[in-house]
Order: C-alpha cells, then structure tokens, then sequence
C-alpha cells in the first residue's frame, strides 16, 4: 500500500461542488470513478484539504489516497491526467508517508477571490470572476482588511448554516490589488476558514469600497458575532482555493 | 422601421455555431428569440456579418435587423442585453441608414487565434485557447506567414466541404506574436475568408513550427490548389471572430 498526495485544479463551473453528492457532477465523484477505472473496479476513497462549493474553482487543491499499486508519482499523474475530463487536472503527484493526511495536516490556506468592475459583462469571464459594475474606494478597502486581519471570532462573516462549534480562526495576511489584466485581487491566507468566509468578508469589504459601510465597522461587526452585521454573500464563480500550505 | 447596428460578442463554447439549425442552441436563435420577446411576439430577423462555427468566440461580430420601435440605440443596448443568456453580450448598438448590411457591406474582417504550448493543460483555458503542447520555431513560422500574405488562389486552405467557386482571397495582414499571459497569438486582417480556412492556415504554420513543414513549402501549397497538401485544421476552440471592418 502506498499512499499519494495530488495537487490538482478545477474550473468549478460545471461541479455540484467538490464532495460527493447522489446524482450530481462532482469532483470528487469523477476523480473517484477514474481512480475506480485504474484499480479494476476496487473503490479507492480520496481525502481533500477541504470541500469547495458548487461554481468554485481550485489551482491548489490537495488530496491523497492509498493504492496498492507501486507506480512511480509521475505516472500516477500521467495515468489519472489521462482518464480524467478536462475541467480537472493532475498538477503534481507524489509518494508520502502513511501518516500524511489532506485534510488533518494543513497548516495554512491560500484563497483568492477575483473581481472585475467595468460596467459591461465579459461573456469570457463570466465563470471566473464576480462581475460588479461599480467605482471601489481602493484605501478604504485597504484600511477595513486590517481589521479582519489576526485571530477573531468570525461567528458574524460565517454561514449561518454551518455546524461548527469554534468559530476562532486566524487570518495571517490580507492582500489587495489589480493584476496585470486589470482584475481585482483579494488573497487570503489563514489557518482555516468557515463556510462562506471568504465569501461574506468579500461581500463586506465591497460594501466598504462602495461607502456604505465605514472601515471601522468592520470591528463591530466582529463584535456583534451575528450573520446580519455583515455583508451580502458574494457568488462562488469568483472564488479560487489557491493553495494548501503543510509542514514539508 | 429603424436599422440598428449591433457589435456583440459571444463565448462560443455552449453553442452550436453561430447560425439558426433545428433543435440547436445557437447565438442567431438567442437574439431572434431575445427580439421576438421585446416585440411581442413579432419575428425580427437578424443579419451578421458571416457565420462562426461551434465552438467558435466573437468579441466583435457585427449584427443588423430592423425593427417598427423608435428605441434610442443606448436602450437597444440595455434592453436586449438583459433578456439576452451570458454567454452573448452586446457591447455597442447604433442606429444607421437602411441601407447598411452586416454582410454584403463587408471590408475587412479580423480573427485572432490563441495558443498555449505549455506542458500541462489548462482547466481555465480549455474553452478559450488550442493546448498544443510542442516546442515552436518562431522565425519559421514569421517566415512562412510572409508567403500567405497577398492575394492568392487559397483552395488548399479551405475545407473540401465548401461550395464557394471563387477562391481567391486578399490577406492584408497576419502577425504572430506573445500577449502578456505568454499565450500565442495569430492574428490575420483579410477581405474575406474561406470556410475553415484560418484554422487551416494555422494547423500549417504550427507544421512549419515544429519544422515538419519548410517555410518555403507555403508557396508550393498554395501552387498546388488541393486541401491535401496543407496541414491539419485546428479545433474552433481557439478562435475568435476579433473586428468587422466597414466604410463607416
């Protein structure tokens, strides 16, 4: 038995999302099902980092898995690349030890939530990134993302659907900026982020840049440790988990 | 009755084509259909400035139709592009003279067609750029576009399927170049091409870039005036009906 660790990318635009679902299309199902294809008909279970919601994508998504098969990584890659369909890729595959583990191991997490704000719609991006057609005040953007940043409570930038009991996360770096095609960049890197997160503290900083909320609110809202304070929920086409962060 | 000019794009990856065919979702049967709703019911024909196959993407396709409403062009605009899916997108609307045709007013048409030679593929650009994973002499295939270039006989570049008899075409400019992404472009200027014939012309000059084919050889293909001699036709995924060019 060996066990792998894959880097792997999606287009999230026609998953259910990444976990196994009855009937639907996902990522984990169809790397599962080539994964089933490879070992003759054996069900081989796949570990993530972490889900990702329906529309959202991944460039660094992490996985592992055991196979009794002693194929060096870089067929592993080769053979999976080949069987899978051509929204999900192998990036990087490589033999770990049995005590590795996706999701228990992550140390940090990278994601990005891309925006474009002129005021036609692009038929090109329309899966990738948030189209919001509207002037952003960029420092008061800037100013509001230092309070997010550090351990809080996020019970107020978190679904209130989730089943989590502990909502202390700790977010280590916030940055801001245009890219060289002229689209707008939120990058987040923390220890873990709760359901809808990064969605909700988008919503909020856009409402910031639009001035109708005051960056210093961003404390009360931490505060207030209720849904209701924040932001609006913005939509998952714009969201990258970009990468996962372990030990070595 | 008012003639209204339109510029759209489309992403040409969830249509089958351009034009109207039975049962299929195609970018005409959208408008139409888009016109016919705000004309309650009355059927508005529309004329491009030629077709685009499946798969196939416009930034700047060029449409005209006419219609009993006295609608300022700005709210043509506005109107049909919020009944219009996301994948089409009206990015200008203006009203001219009813003597102005989309098609037979033609001068010059643009198309671009892009290419990543990466190793791995891509699942953000699967749509949007041919994969073609091979090492490219650039000045070969620099040299080569100079013998395409100029009024010819372009039978060999043009699919054996079609039944236009005159096939001399005048190619006012092709350029090869690497945008900012590191992606490559071929970009070509004529007064008018045959069907499948960029994506022909591009399949020859990547045979010349991988040294399969001399430079030179471009002559002798176009001598020989048989679909056979040139090199293969590339997917309609990376191209992209770029600018309609017109007297005014």
């Amino acid at each position: 038995m060996q066990r792998i660790k894959m880097i792997i990318s999606y287009d999230g635009s026609a998953f259910f999302g990444y976990q196994v679902q009855p009937n639907q299309r996902t990522v984990q199902s169809e790397i599962e099902g080539a994964l089933k294809n490879m070992h003759k008909g054996s069900d081989i279970r796949i570990y993530a980092s972490g889900r990702t919601d329906a529309g959202v994508h991944a460039v660094g998504q992490v996985i592992h898995f055991d196979s009794p098969y002693k194929i060096p990584a870089s067929k592993w890659k080769i053979a999976l690349n080949s069987l899978l369909p051509n929204d999900i890729a192998i990036g990087h595959a490589q033999v770990v030890t049995n005590d590795f583990h996706a999701r228990f191991d992550v140390k940090k997490k990278e994601y990005r939530y891309k925006i474009e704000t002129n005021q036609d719609r692009d038929v090109f991006t329309r899966n990738y990134l948030y189209h919001f057609p509207y002037t952003l005040d960029y420092l008061s953007i800037k100013e509001a993302i230092k309070y997010l940043v550090g351990t809080h409570d996020f019970t107020s930038f978190c679904s209130a659907k989730t089943e989590v009991e502990d909502k202390v996360r700790t977010i280590y770096e916030i940055e801001f900026f245009e890219d060289k095609n002229g689209e707008l960049i939120f990058r987040f890197v923390g220890d873990g982020f709760l359901y809808n997160m990064i969605r909700i503290m988008v919503g909020t900083l856009l409402e910031v840049g639009q001035g109708m909320k005051k960056p210093i609110e961003i404390l009360e809202i931490l505060e207030a440790k209720n849904r209701q304070k924040a932001g609006k929920t913005v939509p998952g086409t714009g969201l990258y988990l970009w990468k996962v962060y372990y030990d070595n």
